[in-house]
């Protein structure tokens, strides 16, 4: 089959045998994938990857058992043992031993096939396309908030980062009926995140009033900083951002102001797909440009260019456009 | 009167006008008042400070109203405004216009005289000594941690820290029913810590497994980094010291296992005065050594020495030592 594959540096086409999937795995073909910061991570070595990236993907299951044969799904992407305390504690995204689609230990979705197990399947609800479907991963990882903190209806939250990440957390906290406040840098998308009842700040214009929620999700090791002037006296800060390295602490404030800090990574697939099917939360404006999966490199380079939105990679759909560049160049015009 | 006064990297004696109480406030003789961190970090130049320090006393009301005229009386540090929304909302201790005891705005206990607002005052329950009611302050910062985490009864909980604030936080948990690991570079102390019904373990042979709950009362910038290391996924780090600058912090360790950090600093002084009523904490052993106020810089000295417990200053008290240096030694040998 074909995959792209990280090595060095670089990101490139590959001819690989297609995986095999073990007991309890179904084989899926990849209708279409995006890409993520953490792909833009592994692409430039941080975590020593090597192989094929992708973990944000929707497609259809061709060899799995009856009940998944021919469905379309998406998928969780962490592959718990099942037999740890962990994963007996209900906690299998914190396997100690898990690996994890596109990132560790387990083949990623930017290629035409992928084995997962049918454990972690979720059959696509109709009528959502894959161009929706494929925000299902991190939209879960937005709503991971609601399950780690109880947000009281109406209350006021800050969103740092008008970022992929930072749009979907946005949208999530608004429709759990917070008050949200997005602080970014991009103007241009002020109409649309406006239209959905969120408010947008400026990044240089940032409120000068505290929050009892903060988000940090700009990615960047500044946005913790941020995020701690903006919050109030007992408040929380949600990370989002997964930066690499060491950020720096001001935690004697932490401390003095008693504030909660609170890391969220991925989260459970069930409300995002509600949400998606819901018609609640718009990932149309958040599509930057699509690529076939033979211009996998362009598509990296396009996901890391500032300001880009979500990239899509089809990887071997029907319905793949056989050049996305008019349509990236449209959407960005 | 006679009072300790900081300024420019010096404590001594000063003669200054007593304090004059306001409405609402008690004129306190102060008997006993503790050395605490931050009184070496305002010695130190940290917050600009220049006055009396000093915020763990115990004392008797000599101007004040009929409830209070006379008792003994120990009392919380934080003067707040009681007209703005902090205020308001219960969280006097958060007020952004407060004045702290010793710390900002308001003269300390460092001294014969202090006033305090009558609503901070708690009156002492019989029985106990001022040895025992100048640990009040510091233990109700170590209880406010219950009242900001639910830890379960038997749960694993790591203290990082046998120094002043550790040993009263390690007390407190296991009190509260946890099973509690005191991580420390004091073995001298691990006699009276077991005798407590609290693993010791030395720094250098920090417990292999990782736990639920984490304190860090280190003092140090490194302790955050261990405290991490030493939490569990979805655990709670507990964070009581009040590092000057800003500290590291592995963000991305934070958001993948999912952690909690969570700020602490004073608390309710009712569970503090419960605690030492009951004999449920031990501060005996916590005593380093007294010195009469005259000796306040001797004092200041000890407590910046390393591995000093707490160091007591008698200010006006009858029952005050002439000379404490023997008690001292005579703990230390």
């Amino acid at each position: 089959m074909k995959a792209a594959w990280i090595e060095g540096g670089r990101v490139e086409i590959r001819r690989t045998p297609a995986p095999r999937r073990r007991r309890g795995e179904a084989l899926i073909r990849v209708e279409c994938a995006g890409i993520c910061n953490t792909d833009l991570e592994l692409l430039r070595g941080y975590y020593d990857f090597r192989g094929i990236p992708g973990h944000e993907f929707t497609g259809v299951v061709v060899e799995g058992s009856p009940r998944w044969q021919g469905r379309r799904v998406v998928g969780e992407i962490n592959l718990a043992c099942g037999s740890c305390a962990w994963c007996g504690r209900s906690m299998r995204r914190h396997c100690p031993k898990r690996k994890v689609l596109g990132i560790r230990g387990h083949a990623g979705a930017l290629a035409e096939f992928i084995t997962l197990p049918e454990e972690n399947l979720h059959a696509a609800p109709g009528g959502l396309g894959p161009r929706e479907l494929v925000f299902c991963e991190p939209l879960a990882a937005a709503c991971e908030i609601l399950d780690q903190v109880k947000i009281p209806r109406g209350a006021r939250a800050a969103v740092l980062g008008d970022g992929k990440l930072g749009l979907l957390i946005a949208q999530v906290l608004q429709q759990a009926g917070s008050r949200v406040s997005l602080i970014g840098r991009h103007g241009e998308r002020r109409g649309w995140i406006e239209r959905r009842g969120i408010r947008f700040h400026p990044a240089d214009e940032a409120p000068r009033t505290r929050f009892p929620f903060v988000v940090e999700a700009t990615g960047s090791a500044a946005g913790l900083e941020e995020a701690l002037r903006l919050c109030e006296p007992r408040g929380t800060v949600i990370l989002k951002s997964t930066v690499h390295g060491k950020v720096e602490l001001d935690s004697a404030k932490v401390v003095v102001d008693e504030l909660v800090l609170i890391g969220s990574r991925c989260g459970r697939f069930e409300p995002a797909l509600r949400l998606l099917e819901q018609r609640q939360v718009d990932v149309g404006p958040m599509i930057d440009s699509e690529f076939p999966l033979d211009r996998v490199a362009q598509a990296f380079e396009r996901a890391a260019a500032p300001g880009a939105l979500k990239v899509l990679v089809w990887c071997s759909a029907p319905d793949a456009p056989a050049a996305s560049s008019a349509r990236s160049h449209a959407r960005r015009s």
